[in-house]
């Protein structure tokens, strides 16, 4: 576009359906999207990428060593999501690339759908729905209880920006807080449990918002759902490898846990055709970050960073490297 | 039974299937129940029941003058509902019966359920699970957005016991609160406008709590859901005909409001055709008080009043002649 000719080139990575961003990042940079091209990814690199500095990804395209060595100039990785276990963060350490995330931008959005997930499960307001649309209602009658939320005891796992604004939607129902992570915050005013096997035992659900990392992967397994017990109710708006799925499947049929809340899944947007069978669950296709509020914001965080990038002034939200 | 056999008469009505309180009151009393007659009510009532002094009603049979000419004795009703617009308050008042409801009972859990609801309706969560049980995620991919729910506008109608609890569960999602009732509540904190149509106005939700009387018949017409606009949203966990129901379908047809989340229909549990294929509207079947723990609480409500009449005590949750 004319205007942006001057501009600094960008170059964009996005599935095909989310072009929230492009208008805006079309008016101040020359956007160089991977997208719109017919080629395979690395070709397209080569021919048009190696001196971009500014890559931005929209999605989870991985960003393996291979990707990155066909970017010899990049400089900066403005990742859109909060969890960034797509990225190759060793190798963007080791080449020198500044990583930032989304950070805060979607933690009101996912807190509120994982409480909406919660009582979604424990007051049985799909099944219901779908109880009255059968027309079974009109024909049957009464429909089964629901499960009491005020009172209940919850578990968060992983207490950052998310898990604490769950915690305080939750406190509006008289639930009873308490949190793992990988240390106590003293700051932090709930109980803290420093397993998730004590964290399972000593509540009625579960609640995972944290990463996914080497550590968390399959942290939910099935000692983790006998120790929550029949009643239990797992909701999910973490990363679907943080349960395994597989023995979460066989818990629910078989009672060990009484339900779930997921809004990711192992192999999305695969769904494994025993979970779609379930009444006791409530399922979601990874839609806890999308609304326009949360589009809009990290569509703010997006270019502010490309600004400040090309300015050389303080990013935000920059991933630290351990 | 042998142990009740010296205890007072109580006469029971209750839909076949909500035995709940049966065994406790069995235990207690001798119970005289008209469910289990296959004789006309009336009939029932007059060979065995003229003597009754205390009738506890579970579910919604209309108490209407003609059923309480049948009981000359009546001295108390227990109707284990909140709305008591089943009964003809006028004839009872005439007649010196005493009438109590459930007050508090079911406080929390309705407005669990409300909230809920507006959760549900907002971020489509009934929606994206159809969405993922038909497959239509792994073929079609992408789901439509949802509404962000932080720091929407929620008007609440009738501002009681629900009423409140609703407003504190909202406070969580960092909600703009505000109410309409009868009369203005000094003690409330939130903005009080006298009629639903200004409340409409200036608010992207309004949530439905209020009794039904002649008053509040068809509050939410059709000027006041074009007065709540087209991304409004209507949650109803009162009565069904707190809503044009007709005027309804036609505006969520015609997106003259957007959503709408129904715990209750004006001629349930027949529902209207038209919603069951609306995508915009999450149906429930009258599940908002349907908790364990709300049956306990109801049945300890019951069984404490009716040891207070029998022994001369104060009634708990006696309702007011107006």
């Amino acid at each position: 576009m004319a205007e942006a000719s001057d501009s600094p080139l960008v170059l964009l990575h996005r599935p095909p359906s989310l072009t929230f961003m492009d208008e805006i990042l079309n008016r101040n940079f020359r956007i160089l999207n991977a997208d719109t091209s017919s080629e395979p990814l690395p070709i397209f690199l080569d021919r048009h990428a190696s001196s971009v500095r500014a890559f931005v990804v929209v999605g989870r395209l991985p960003i393996t060593a291979e990707i990155l060595s066909h970017l010899p100039s990049l400089q900066i990785l403005i990742c859109t999501s909060v969890g960034i276990n797509h990225v190759d963060l060793a190798e963007c350490m080791r080449r020198g690339i500044a990583v930032t995330n989304a950070r805060n931008a979607f933690s009101d959005d996912v807190a509120d759908f994982a409480v909406g997930l919660l009582l979604s499960v424990l007051r049985r307001i799909p099944t219901g729905d779908r109880y009255v649309r059968s027309g079974d209602w009109e024909k049957l009658g009464g429909f089964p209880l629901g499960s009491k939320v005020s009172g209940k005891r919850v578990g968060i796992v992983g207490f950052g920006s998310i898990g604490s604004v769950i915690a305080k939607r939750l406190e509006g129902f008289d639930c009873v807080i308490s949190y793992n992570s990988r240390s106590e915050k003293p700051s932090i005013p709930y109980r803290y449990f420093p397993d998730i096997l004590s964290l399972a035992a000593n509540n009625d659900v579960l609640v995972l918002c944290c990463s996914l990392t080497e550590q968390t992967h399959h942290i939910v397994n099935r000692e983790v759902m006998e120790s929550l017990g029949k009643d239990g109710v797992i909701i999910n708006v973490g990363r679907g490898s943080l349960i395994d799925e597989k023995e979460m499947i066989k818990c629910l049929v078989d009672g060990v846990i009484g339900g779930a809340g997921l809004d990711v899944f192992e192999n999305e947007p695969a769904v494994p055709e025993e979970l779609l069978r379930l009444d006791n669950v409530v399922l979601s296709p990874h839609s806890a970050v999308a609304t326009q509020g949360s589009l809009d914001n990290v569509t703010e965080i997006t270019l502010a960073n490309l600004k400040a990038f090309f300015s050389n002034q303080p990013l935000l939200f920059q991933v630290q490297f351990d």
